[in-house]
C-alpha cells in the first residue's frame, strides 16, 4: 500500500444572475472538472453566485486559501452588469488597469470587424495588476490569472477554449482510474453487498449512480482508484456478485479509464 | 415609489461526487431556481460539494442561517454513499431514527414489487427526529422537512416531483416581472447605453445575455423588477434605441412574465 500522496485540489466559482435565476444551464462545471480529472486534479467545490461585488470576493479569498486552484466563470464581457475583474481586483487588493497588450488585441479584433472599439468594449481590457492573460481564440477579450486563481468567460465556447490553454500550465497529481458496471437492477437489490466491498476496499471509491432512462432503469457501479489491479479485482468481485443474482449486465461505455 | 418589501430568499446544496467530477450534469438547480421565482423566492447561492459529512455539515449549517429557505439534493438513497439523512441530523444534532410512514409506505412499496425490503433500503426512512416527511409519488422513499431545509433525492423526476409537493407550502414573496428584448447584434455595440438605462431606472435589475447559436449570435436584454409600468418604459428605451442604431430584433420568446 503506497503512501498517500498530497492530492492536488480545485474549486470552481460560477458567476451569473441568470444561472443561479435558472435562466441559464451551467455547462461549464462538467467541463472543467473533467478536464481537471484528467491530469489528477481534484474539484472539491463549487458554487454559483450573482453578480454582487461582496458576494464574489468573499467566495473567491475563501476558496483560494483552501484550493490548489480555483476557475471563475462569467462576468467579464463588455456590460455594467459584467463585474467579475473589479471583484478579483477587490479580494486581491490590487488595481485594475487597461492592460496594453489586451487593449491592442482588442483595438485590432475591432478594427479587422470595422466595428467601433468603445468604451465599453475598453472595459474588456480591465486586468488586474499584477495578473497575466489567458488568450481567447474565439472572441479576443482574454481571461486573467491571478496567483492561483484563473479568471474565465461564461459562455461555454470561450470559456473551453480559455481552459485549454490553461491546462498545460496546472501542476497535476496523481491520476485515478476507474472501472464502471452497469445493470438493469434496481441500486437497492445489491447496496448492502456494495457497501461490505467498500470496506474491504478502503482505498477504492465505490459509488453507486442509479438512472431511469427510456430504455429501462439500472444503477451504475464505479469505482475509482490509484491501483489498477485492485480495480480489477472489485470489478470481479462487482460481476461475480451480479451473476450470483441472475442480474443482467448492461452496456453503457466506460471499462478502465482515467476518469 | 413603494418601500423595498424584505425579499424571501433561499440557497441550494446539490450533493455528489458525480456531479462534481462531471460525471453527471445538475439540472435541480435550474427547476428549483424557476419554480422558486415563480412564488417571488430568490435563489441567492448555490454549492455543489461531495458527499463528505463535515463539508455537508458545514455548508447546511451556513446556509440555513443566512436564507430562509435551503434546498438540497441528492444522497438519500439506499446505499453506503447517501449519507444526507446522516449529515442534516448532525448538522441539528438530534437522532436519526427509522420513521414509522416511512418503513409502512417502503414496506408495501417493495411488497407490491414482489421486492425484499432489505436492510439497505430501509436506511431510505431513516429521518432526522422532528423532521417531517416530503411524499415521493415516483419511487416512495421520501423526502423530508426539518426547520428550514427540505432534503430532497438527486434524480431529477423524483426532485421534481418532491419540489411540486413543497411548493404550496412555502411563503412566497413579492414576484417580479421581466421583459426581454433580443437583437441579433454584439453586446458590445449597445454595453455603454443600457448601462446608462439602468442608471436611470436603479428599481430594474437590466442584465445583458449574449448568445451563440447555429442560427447566428446576439443578446437579450431582460429587465426584472416589480413596477410593470416602469418596466414597460425601460423596454420601450430599449427599443427606441435598437431602431436608431438599425439593430435588428429577433425573435425569442418572453414579453412581460413573471420570472
Amino acid at each position: 500500500m503506497s503512501a498517500q500522496p498530497k492530492s492536488v485540489t480545485a474549486a470552481m466559482i460560477i458567476i451569473g444572475n441568470e444561472v443561479l435565476s435558472g435562466r441559464t444551464q451551467d455547462k461549464n462545471l462538467a467541463f472543467v472538472a473533467q478536464m481537471l480529472g484528467e491530469i489528477g486534479v481534484d474539484m472539491q467545490e463549487a458554487r454559483i453566485i450573482p453578480d454582487v461585488l461582496e458576494t464574489v470576493v468573499a467566495s473567491v479569498n475563501e476558496l483560494r486559501a483552501r484550493h490548489d486552484y480555483v476557475f471563475t466563470s462569467g462576468g467579464i464581457g463588455p456590460t455594467h452588469d459584467d463585474i467579475t475583474a473589479d471583484c478579483i481586483a477587490a479580494a486581491f487588493e490590487v488595481k485594475l488597469e487597461k492592460h496594453p497588450l489586451a487593449m491592442q488585441a482588442l483595438q485590432a479584433h475591432y478594427d479587422a470587424q470595422e466595428a467601433d472599439f468603445n468604451e465599453a468594449r475598453q472595459r474588456m481590457a480591465r486586468i488586474p495588476e499584477g495578473a497575466s492573460l489567458i488568450e481567447n481564440p474565439v472572441s479576443t477579450a482574454p481571461g486573467f490569472k491571478i496567483d492561483n486563481v484563473y479568471v474565465m468567460a461564461g459562455v461555454p465556447k470561450i470559456m473551453q477554449a480559455m481552459m485549454e490553454n490553461i491546462l498545460p500550465t496546472l501542476k497535476g497529481g496523481e491520476t485515478l482510474s476507474s472501472i464502471t458496471v452497469t445493470s438493469s437492477i434496481p441500486e437497492g437489490s445489491i447496496a448492502s453487498e456494495m457497501g461490505a466491498l467498500q470496506q474491504q476496499y478502503p482505498d477504492v471509491n465505490i459509488g453507486l449512480y442509479p438512472f431511469y432512462s427510456a430504455q429501462g432503469a439500472g444503477v451504475s457501479v464505479v469505482a475509482r482508484g490509484r491501483d489498477v489491479a485492485q480495480l480489477q479485482a472489485v470489478e470481479t468481485a462487482i460481476k461475480a456478485h451480479l451473476a450470483t443474482i441472475g442480474a443482467p449486465l448492461v452496456d453503457r461505455p466506460k471499462a478502465i479509464a482515467s476518469q
